[in-house]
Formats: C-alpha cells, sequence, structure tokens
C-alpha cells in the first residue's frame, strides 16, 4: 500500500536492524486519515468472506480494525491484555510473550462475543514474531470460529511471525511488508501482485 | 445523545448501584457505527475551537477519538497506561488510580506530539471519579498546551470526576450522562439543552 510505504519512509524511526518505530501515525500518535485508507483496504480485501467480526488486540490495533469494522458493517472486538476486574470468567485465554517487552501476558476474549458461527477477520498493527496473532488464532480455535485471515498494517518479513502463520495455510494480508531495516534504511518486498 | 442512551439501555448491564457494563459496543466489542456518530458529535460540539490535537488515554477511548479526528482533521494522541520499553525517556508522565480496578498506573505521552501551541480535546468513554481525566489534564499542564474541554461517552453523574474537573472551569461535554444506577435501572440526567 503506497500511502502507508510513504509514512514510513517519511515518519518512521529505525531504532535498530529489527526495531522501526511508527509512533507518529500508528503506535502513540495515531493518524485518522492513514487509518481510514488502511481499514477500508483490508475491508476491500476481504469484503466477499462471509466477515462476521474483526478481532484485534489492543492498543494499535483498535484504530485501523473500527474503521475496516465501520466499511464491512460488523462489530470489532479486542483481545484485553490482562484480566479486568469487571469481566468474568466467561472467557476465552491464550498466552502471549512479547519479545520487544520480554514479558508474557495473557490476553482474553469474552465467550459472549465470538463463537462458532462467527467468521473473523483478525487484524493487527505489527506482525514480528507473531505471538499475537497466534494467541488470537488460539482464541479463534476455542471458540470453534472460521478465520478468514489476518490483517497486518506491517509485517516485519525478515522475521518469522509471517511464516509460521501462512504455514498453517492462513490467510495473511500486510499492507507493508519490510524485507530490511540494516544501515538504518527500510526496504520493502514488492506488493503482492495477487490479492 | 438518543442513540448512545438507546444502546445503554438495550445494552448495557447494571453489575450494581456503580458499575455499568458495556462491553457489547464500548468497551471490549466496539461498535463501529455508534462510535462514528460518537465521534462526529464531539467534532460538532468542538468545531469551533481550534482543536490541534485530541488526547485519550488507551484502551476503550480510542475508537470514538479516531473518528473525532477524522472529523476534525488533527491527529489522536493516546496515553499508554506504563511505559513501554521502545518509548524513550522523553515523556510527560502522571499517575492514575483506577478504582474499578484497585491499581495505580503510570500514564504517559511522548514529549514529540504535545507541546504549548497545541489546543487539545480530551475524549474518554467513562467519567466516574475522573481520575484519568485529571491525569490526562496534569500532562496537558506538563506541555503548556491549551485544553479546550473533555468529551466523555458515558459520564456517570452521581460519582464526583465531573464536578471535579468542571469546578476547575473546564468544559466538559457528557453524551449521556447518568443519574442512577439503582435497582438495576439505568436514570439518565436530562440532555443538556445548552450546548
Amino acid at each position: 500500500m503506497k500511502l502507508l510505504q510513504d509514512q514510513i519512509i517519511q515518519n518512521g524511526k529505525v531504532l535498530s536492524e529489527n526495531v522501526l518505530k511508527v509512533d507518529t501515525f500508528l503506535n502513540h500518535q495515531i493518524d485518522p486519515v492513514l487509518m481510514q485508507a488502511i481499514g477500508n483496504e483490508f475491508a476491500a480485501r476481504y469484503k466477499d468472506t462471509g466477515i462476521t467480526k474483526i478481532l484485534t488486540i489492543e492498543s494499535s490495533g483498535i484504530a485501523p480494525s473500527v474503521f475496516a469494522g465501520l466499511t464491512l458493517g460488523v462489530p470489532v472486538v479486542f483481545a484485553r491484555k490482562r484480566k479486568s476486574l469487571t469481566l468474568s470468567d466467561n472467557l476465552y485465554t491464550s498466552k502471549v510473550h512479547s519479545f520487544t517487552k520480554g514479558e508474557t501476558n495473557d490476553i482474553s476474549v469474552s465467550k459472549d462475543f465470538i463463537n462458532h458461527e462467527d467468521t473473523v477477520l483478525i487484524i493487527d498493527d505489527f506482525l514480528a514474531n507473531g505471538q499475537a496473532v497466534l494467541g488470537l488464532l488460539d482464541i479463534l480455535n476455542q471458540a470453534e470460529a472460521k478465520t478468514a485471515g489476518v490483517g497486518i498494517v506491517i509485517e516485519k518479513g525478515f522475521q518469522p511471525g509471517g511464516n509460521l502463520i501462512r504455514e498453517k495455510g492462513i490467510r495473511v494480508d500486510s499492507l507493508a511488508n519490510i524485507k530490511s531495516l540494516a544501515n538504518g534504511k527500510v526496504e520493502f518486498f514488492e506488493e503482492e501482485t495477487v490479492r
């Protein structure tokens, strides 16, 4: 997605060979115009797949998800990263290890909102080691819901997450797929020609 | 806001005299159509106040904020509830006590995104004891930014937060203001006639 790649080039900060900071438009400050374009792109790619719900994870997945949900006409459910006292025991839970933060969190989704009749599009901001998406897939598995695919804003294609998920036969749509962050420079894989 | 009040009556669950659960459309599952209407309502109320940024707090404030930001043509910044390893020391921080969760968290905002030239609209999902909004106001104070007002989706008007903030001379717009949750029933204050 050209608009997104341009923003990454213009405003992303390469902090190391593994870390890209996009706090100016995605992870801390949010650009609503870009998020709408991203949400609409996911919606266009998945419009004929019978999506009934979008599943994301707090916090940076929420903005692109609500725009995709608006266009697809479906609700968005966000997994919580730890149990809240106002949520009951009626939960699907999974464990997610964050390599960035060096910690493992429980993620949870209420059983009220996803069940075996749902066809779900997972959306997240980053795909690197794939742990968050694997946790969300685990939750969909527990719910016996159908997974239509995984929409990712920025994939770090030089890390193993994308392959881990594609090898399971799951469709992954990354709107920007980074080949390398070497020498302080962002290099993208060519955009997929087949959608 | 009639649409919101109807949703609260239809889908909110009164768990006690103090706790209203709105997990079906705001705090866990998100209704994008309602969030767009809420965001547009905040935008309409603040369109002539020179807003340059919206400030919210993860996670449930993000959805209404991005729609308000889209309509007002301004970025959204969300305060983080704890420091992330990929954020630097370049932060405004404040302490926020959550009575619901029984814990105190640091909230933080990068100095890169709010400064003395900004006029900021704070948006949050709930206003009860006011601790989160007071923390956000503290951050705006540190940034020497101008506060245009506070947009709240649901105020629990029988709790002290709203008055605490209004007494400081700060404008608060609550789209639904709850008078009482007694006897398992949601009762609203009359909608303000003066905006």
